[in-house]
């Protein structure tokens, strides 16, 4: 529990430290550092690590993808899609009979959806640059994944009586669920009045949505929770424990940031069509 | 043979008739209606069919996706790509220890690209609207995969020396694949001229470069082997000897459009960026 502490505090300094080039490509490399180190605890969950060509396309395709919008690759998008996308049917003729279909699928699954998701951080910090919004739902992202998972944790050890799917994770309860999404509404409106507040305090004219906040964000919770279910389904089909021990504590990757994953489509999808924090210029 | 050529011949006619709606909505139909069969003959070839959750899930994405880019679904595309993925690891979990994630991923991977391949035909349609290049990148997608098979088939027969990848395709000869690629550039090389001509005596100002048409179609032949080599490993995989009798000689719609699935995407891709065919306004 000590050594899960100090690497949590170690995370956030590392959290604070990233937000600080929010702006910079540098943002766009540790996303893109993120996503390789997630398709890479993937394919060794997966027992693929062997089959070089296939590390080498869906490391590539993890590396790429949260520079997609970035200069010179935006422009060539759709050819460098369809490219890598046609190098997974070359390997699955080429390794037909050796590779299954599926597993090679599931890499075209991962190694697509884990950097997509991972870059709507990316995403959200380019359609809102340069304001208090992006910061702000970069913050509901992770509090979505991070609240839920505590507050779950803590309703459930107390409380908890009705076990939820017992097979992929026999320690989920329906009242941590519950408690989870709870205290996560609970806690995100908390952020979203302290966040409004401290605008007005540095002169920003800021406004949050509550009603907004208040329907969306259980949504969020629920979205953070199948990306931790999702994670367990694959842990427990793979017989791994932990995707990694890259966070003493709190294991790899996608480990961390099961929910996360889930959490970032979630707010970018909605964001783009909702406005929950809305900024009047002066 | 016979009913080959006969099933052929009502093929073509249809072609036709469809080429009469391309600019309606009835040409989204069409291509939801084939995207819909082959991802049907896909999930009956994985012996899914049992699984009524999986086959409504990318059946309704079948049907979605071809309509992606008109009126109310184009809006709400974002939301809706996002919560058809979201489905998809709901039934991970949900269907964990009964089908294993890789099904799964190949069921979402194909239920993906078989639409969104079959799409590049609406694509084409929708960016070149209105002008006869919609038309004539239409047809140098299906030119590019019937003329390379046939190609290919005819070369292979009399001249087929050397095994390409006996495993997959046991009768796929080296000479054959150049005599497909040869074969294709050559009458699209020779439709491209006679195209340019027509719409000249149409009284429209159109010039086809021909140095594009030389070195891109090779690569669109290759594109569409490479859909029929993965055709059949996917059959070879699950032991099936077609996808289906749909088109009774020809099989199924994966039988016989397994080449154009993968030339469409090429096709559009490289007229995004290349103007094979201009057309000038008088």
């Amino acid at each position: 529990m000590r050594v899960r502490i100090l690497t949590g505090i170690v995370l956030v300094l590392v959290l604070v430290a990233v937000c600080l080039f929010l702006d910079t490509l540098l943002f766009n490399a540790v996303i893109c550092a993120v996503s390789g180190l997630g398709v890479f605890e993937l394919l060794r969950a997966m027992k693929l690590l062997e089959f070089k060509d296939l590390v080498v396309l869906s490391m590539s395709q993890a590396l790429i993808i949260p520079f997609m919008r970035a200069g010179y690759v935006e422009r060539l998008g759709a050819p460098i899609v369809l490219a890598v996308t046609l190098c997974y049917f070359v390997l699955m003729v080429k390794n037909s009979g050796r590779v299954e279909i599926g597993r090679i699928s599931s890499v075209f699954m991962f190694s697509t959806l884990i950097p997509l998701f991972f870059s709507c951080a990316v995403y959200i910090r380019d359609d809102f640059s340069g304001d208090a919004r992006s910061g702000f739902y970069l913050f509901l992202a992770l509090g979505a994944g991070w609240l839920s998972d505590t507050g779950a944790y803590f309703v459930g050890t107390f409380f908890g009586r009705h076990k939820m799917i017992p097979s992929i994770s026999p320690k989920k309860t329906w009242e941590g669920t519950a408690g989870g999404i709870i205290f996560c509404t609970a806690v995100t409106l908390l952020i979203g009045m302290g966040t409004e507040r401290w605008l007005w305090g540095a002169g920003i004219s800021a406004r949050v949505d509550y009603r907004l906040l208040f329907f969306l964000t259980p949504l969020f919770s629920v979205a953070g929770m199948l990306g931790d279910l999702t994670a367990s389904a694959i842990k427990r089909e793979f017989g791994i424990k932990d995707y990694g021990n890259l966070m003493p504590g709190h294991g790899g990757v996608l480990d961390r940031f099961d929910s996360v994953l889930f959490t970032l489509p979630a707010v970018y999808t909605a964001v783009r069509y909702l406005e929950i924090l809305s900024v009047m210029a002066d």
